[in-house]
């Protein structure tokens, strides 16, 4: 059995961060000693995943804070990682922890207080995301056991050449579907939209995963890296392959992750979250989005109010062509069945509950 | 002004296809001699597009029956083509038409009249594809006129960060979505979605046209290296982006093309293509498809019956993750405002009247 790499680790007065940029090509841990390390990693995406972001930010705070810890350099800190990403809430809601603690502290103890809240949100992170698994274990479940009951399977609504992945359509397998990583490399641990896939793989129920390439980046590689890491089945998809495999019969359930979440439920997520939402109405699959609290942005009333990084031409590797590249789009609260989060299953129109 | 390059050629007594694998890198012709180098051409999609296929199917009839112009030989090579590749009926259609013009032959004069038929085929490909811009400006025209008419344009529904390509959302450009590429490329000439928005451009009408990048082979870099050729404003999105973007208002109508439609219109075309048309249900954009008459299946009653190709697992370029690579999938006839054919403009429902 390979190494398993965490995604976050301290390091004595650094932390260690698994470069993702690498994967799934090779495993390297990338040294993050200060402010300039976090900031860039956070960047160019060595680190992702809106919780990850989140708990890298506020250990860039404390790794910030090394040489100088006046109120000034703490400023500073918060306003260079504050600018590194426009879309997951989780940064910002991180800064904001970070500087309500630090502004209570004198700047003697002020290294080291970063260092604990710093600690503390990674460990809350690993606690909410599977306490996240836990809440969405029940659901698996209960397509495993409703898809179990059935006597056969329905036809085919398709006929299809090849491909023995229809296999997986085996009435007591559960077949999920997710879009981007949010695994545990998205996280410091557990991940969000796959904690509770591996929560219903621990429990000995029989789940499939469509693993979308989500383009342009194709952080779907990191997803079949990590469930394969994880023993649990998995299929590599085109993103454009999703509404197929709905109309064929062969999604039971759609769960993805977030990286903002209005107060009204609407969810902004990777680009292309949004087409999986429609194509799951259209076909009666129930879409989910799993978060932990940090994630929902209650100070947003509705998806409108969310900005959509832009991010560069490059990203699309077509040369001179011209391009546009937004990374993230908003999927309403209409089309949302549930939000996981740490506390159970809401409706994503009921999320004040939780305020 | 650079070489334009024919997508196939005749050069004595073998033919020259641009090689489309090589594209947009560089273009250059590839030499089809034989009845494998044709086969091969289509299986490997040296050649794609629907109509390509078909006229290139027709003219490696020619070519198989350079040195034996037999029975026995016609069935072989009728075989060989046939089963290239399953979805684009056009394929078919070309073969049967080069089956019932041949069986009429004696041996002695049957290789020229395969010739004269594939390139009667290629000639009714180009002013069919002719007739589908002249059908299909009119909608373009309307659209333009209606942008025109309206005093400014709606407020951004999503806030968003930079992308100056935002500009072309002015009221007097008419944003065209397509996906893969149904261009002069996937044609012997004019292509299918994308006549008329030639037609339109030569019109004077001011058009962009988002362009998808069709994963996993990525047909949209091909649109895309068109449309420059053609001087045709252009953004390359992910596919991905598309829902976002009908969310923001940025598109103005979807034209795709098709590799069969169904009597009741029910449409296979490039996978991806079903999402798109459930999100321009979702936000009122009208959804269109162009294809000639030969890429209607009226033997085929419905969707349902259209096999969909799977390609090889190497498409998405994953090394050992496990592939699901279905290329093709289904539009209902529900959601398409109209086919574009030679013949007009019909209702999806309505196709009938064109048997």
């Amino acid at each position: 059995m390979p190494e398993r790499h965490p995604t976050l680790v301290e390091d004595g007065a650094a932390v260690l961060v698994l470069d993702q940029t690498r994967l799934p090509r090779e495993a390297t841990m990338v040294r993050l000693a200060t402010l300039e390390d976090a900031a860039h990693a956070i960047r160019v995406m060595q680190v992702r995943g809106a919780p990850l972001i989140g708990a890298t930010a506020a250990y860039g705070v404390a790794l910030g804070l090394a040489a100088d810890a006046s109120d000034r350099r703490l400023d500073h800190v918060l306003a260079i990682l504050g600018a590194t990403r426009p879309t997951a809430v989780n940064l910002h809601w991180a800064l904001a922890r970070m500087e309500r603690r630090l502004r209570k502290s004198v700047p003697a103890t002020r290294r080291d207080d970063a260092w604990h809240e710093a600690r503390a949100i990674a460990g809350e992170d690993k606690a909410a995301n599977r306490a996240i698994g836990q809440h969405g274990l029940p659901l698996i479940a209960a397509i495993h056991a409703a898809l179990g009951n059935r006597r056969g399977h329905p036809p085919d609504p398709l006929p299809r050449e090849g491909g023995d992945y229809f296999s997986q359509a085996a009435p007591c397998v559960v077949n999920v579907m997710t879009h981007c990583n949010a695994g545990r490399l998205a996280t410091v641990e557990h991940g969000t939209a796959i904690s509770p896939i591996y929560a219903a793989h621990a429990a000995g129920i029989a789940v499939h995963v469509w693993v979308s390439e989500t383009r342009p980046r194709n952080q779907g590689l990191l997803t079949a890296w990590e469930l394969a890491e994880a023993g649990v089945p998995h299929t590599l998809i085109a993103d454009n392959a999703a509404g197929l495999l709905m109309m064929q019969g062969r999604v039971d359930l759609v769960i993805v992750g977030a990286d903002r979440i209005a107060a009204n439920g609407d969810t902004a997520n990777k680009v292309g979250t949004y087409l999986k939402a429609l194509a799951a109405r259209e076909h009666g699959v129930p879409f989910y989005v799993a978060a932990p609290l940090s994630t929902i942005d209650f100070a947003c009333p509705a998806g409108s109010g969310i900005p959509i990084e832009e991010r560069a031409a490059e990203e699309l590797g077509a040369g001179a062509v011209p391009v546009a590249n937004p990374a993230f789009d908003v999927t309403p609260a209409t089309l949302i069945a549930g939000i996981i989060s740490e506390r159970g299953v809401a409706a994503a129109g009921d999320l004040a509950q939780w305020r």
